[in-house]
């Protein structure tokens, strides 16, 4: 195992909530299955946690994750057989596979996710070829991966209901675009399965439906194990109405942060947490960390000057932002050489397959980490999450377990999310690009 | 990784068989994949392989493994994973597994086996309790484990059709005891799941069934992937009204021995393979690899030495031998510091979750190796198994890969196996320890 070893993470004793998710480890595992009886897991996502030691919760669900390559390659294994129990429970008679990634086309980060993505359904028994989205491309296109290989890029053709590229009639399409820009006529109405769905995508999500519903689930899991729900799930309010550049529902924010800071002081309180409360303010649709604000005070959020509204207006694909998620901020505890990191665990179907720490060197614990143009450093998780150890309650599976654990519950709530809001498709944009105004 | 490098495994050239399973990796898995549409796997399995080079065949499928404990710890995610799929695949709502060992309880490497397959159930979410057969057991026992933890064995109970331990009425029961002395009446006519079933224990089970099954699936595959069905399947003939004390079926047992030897002959010219050809002669129920004899010529199965006979007589727990099968035997090319290598391959439900070596210094390449009282040193896997790389034709993992396969295929086999022989449940006798004639 190459991994370092994690300041906090390997070598920290385990909180309380950590001991208790360890200790009721089996019953837990029942509780999951019992509710992916009900709930159809999404076909693949990863999970943002925040460790602040006294609270473990989730920021952030991604249900088109771009970052299988910095999973520990010794859990390829595990990507692979999670892969071949989605396929089976989805659609088992599956042969061909369509991946439809961004348009990213320089990041090798990316690239190298696609290809690591395409072997693990390649090893589970699928065929799989790159349909890509890129605006104007008409024939296929190469680009270079790190490694020295190469990725093959392919127009997508439309034939009745049926997507395809040149050759190639899919079982099932793929996407590892969110959609951000709107959902392009040709990805719409096909007779193949989609996965995930196209009201998965940013032009219908909102983070608000997410965490509505990991609320529930963090209050039906934190029953059921005899916790207090608030040591997984952050407070959170929704500012529908927003215009930043027009200064409105600014009030409403004010109100919101106010309203959160004061419910987290309690909490501080109960639980005698000296530290600062915050929250951050982000865009309820949308992803890449644009757009996100560190607020300790309603005033902050109070007359913003230029610069600040115009960071906050628009996120990626110049998707104008109107409807504001205000979220109780969690400190992260956990270091590696001194900097933040954020732990993020991936998943297929219902089942962790590994992850990895965001380390940022120049962020503080009460800041975001995924921001634009962030150069993070991705630290393989050194276990796959699935081996609590009772008897030995400092040893680091243990740590991975309880990550594990709340990613599936967001992991659930995201199951729920799409099952309420399939019917938000038909309002659903097309591809737009808005310009940002100025 | 601590496994030490292979002489012959890890760093061998692949042979042309195993470039070819590698080539069609992903077709290979959508055949599986199709083929468990059809037939439910059994809930585990481990295979026994010889790879001779230019042939890969299983020997050995076993549906009660006792060597979870010689698999490499970093896989032990891999076995929760697919532990958790084959239970929802067969019991969702199971919370309680009683778990049935085998009788030993001074056998230490045993023992071991039973707490690692005790802790994957408890990881994948079951909660577990081990059940013992043992006679006269009236109490509770704790048995030491090398690790220095202990190992609980409790009374088997019977309330109606229930089987249960003092305060544990279980949803499933998982046999790992293959019942070589016949089926005892307090498992018979369970309300319960019993996995896997009754009829796949000794009892009831022939390796000519299996091998029956085996050939059809291999032939199958060898149809479809274009391969000659002889590279993976070894010929084999069976013997019943066998007696060797009485020297009764003495001569269809040369004239099989001498039918297998002259068409083995005619495949080692074929291939041009130099090879002595010899075929081994084993009893067609039971385990441990007793009564077992590697023959090269028809002449030395007639007349057998009283201590030759007696030794063919009877396997474990004192089953009389009456039905002897000859199979083709496959040279083991494969060595760990001049020693013979056989690989053994473990799955869980349709999942392969690894394998070790099992090596023996005392033994030549054309000999069992699972022989009574064998010491044999159980080298882990590297690799699970299931990432074969085409654009590196001699890395590790493609070995692995085709032992996955082949593997799979006798696992396929003993799943259409159980569904043939279910009916031959009601005519298994009960427990019975007779007595080997002298």
């Amino acid at each position: 195992m190459t991994v370092p070893r994690l300041t906090t993470a390997l070598s920290g004793p385990l909180s309380a909530l950590e001991r208790q998710l360890i200790a009721r480890a089996t019953d837990i595992e029942q509780w999951l299955r019992a509710q992916w009886q009900d709930h159809a897991p999404p076909f693949y996502g990863s999970v943002d946690l925040r460790n602040s030691g006294f609270k473990l919760a989730p920021v952030d669900t991604n249900l088109f994750p771009g970052g299988f390559n910095n999973l520990n390659p010794e859990f390829h294994a595990l990507c692979v057989q999670a892969a071949m129990a989605a396929v089976e429970n989805i659609c088992p008679d599956a042969r061909g596979a369509l991946l439809i990634p961004e348009n990213h086309t320089r990041n090798q980060f990316y690239l190298q996710n696609v290809a690591t993505l395409a072997r693990i359904l390649r090893h589970a028994g699928m065929h799989v070829r790159i349909g890509s989205l890129l605006p104007g491309l008409n024939a296929p296109m190469e680009v270079d991966l790190p490694n020295g290989k190469k990725l093959k890029l392919e127009p997508l053709l439309r034939k009745g209901n049926r997507l395809m590229v040149e050759g190639f009639d899919p079982c099932v399409v793929l996407l590892n675009n969110d959609l951000s820009s709107g959902i392009p006529d040709i990805l719409r109405g096909l007779e193949q399965a989609m996965l995930p769905p196209l009201h998965a995508g940013w032009a219908v999500r909102r983070k608000s439906h997410h965490f509505e519903a990991y609320r529930e689930v963090a209050e039906d899991f934190a029953k059921v194990h005899g916790l207090d729900p608030w040591l997984i799930n952050p407070y959170f309010e929704m500012c529908g109405k927003i215009n930043f550049q027009d200064r409105q529902g600014e009030e409403c924010l004010a109100g919101y942060v106010s309203e959160i800071l004061s419910d987290i002081r309690v909490k501080y309180q109960e639980y005698g947490i000296k530290e600062e409360p915050f929250v951050i303010v982000k865009a309820d649709a949308g992803t890449y960390g644009m757009g996100i604000m560190t607020v300790k005070d309603a005033s902050e959020v109070r007359g913003l000057n230029r610069k600040q509204r115009n960071k906050m207006a628009v996120v990626k694909e110049g998707l104008q932002v109107h409807e504001v998620l205000v979220q109780e901020g969690v400190h992260t505890f956990e270091t590696v050489r001194d900097a933040a990191a954020e732990p993020v665990v991936y998943m297929i179907d219902r089942y962790v397959v590994g992850g990895f720490y965001r380390v940022h060197t120049e962020r503080g614990k009460d800041q975001n980490l995924n921001a634009p143009g962030m150069q993070f450093e991705p630290l393989a998780f050194a276990d796959p999450c699935s081996s609590p150890d009772p008897d030995a309650p400092d040893c680091p599976p243990n740590r991975f377990y309880a990550y594990g654990v709340v990613a599936r519950l967001a992991l659930l709530a995201a199951a729920i999310e799409l099952e309420r809001t399939e019917s938000l498709l038909e309002e659903a944009p097309a591809v737009q690009r808005s310009v940002a105004a100025s």
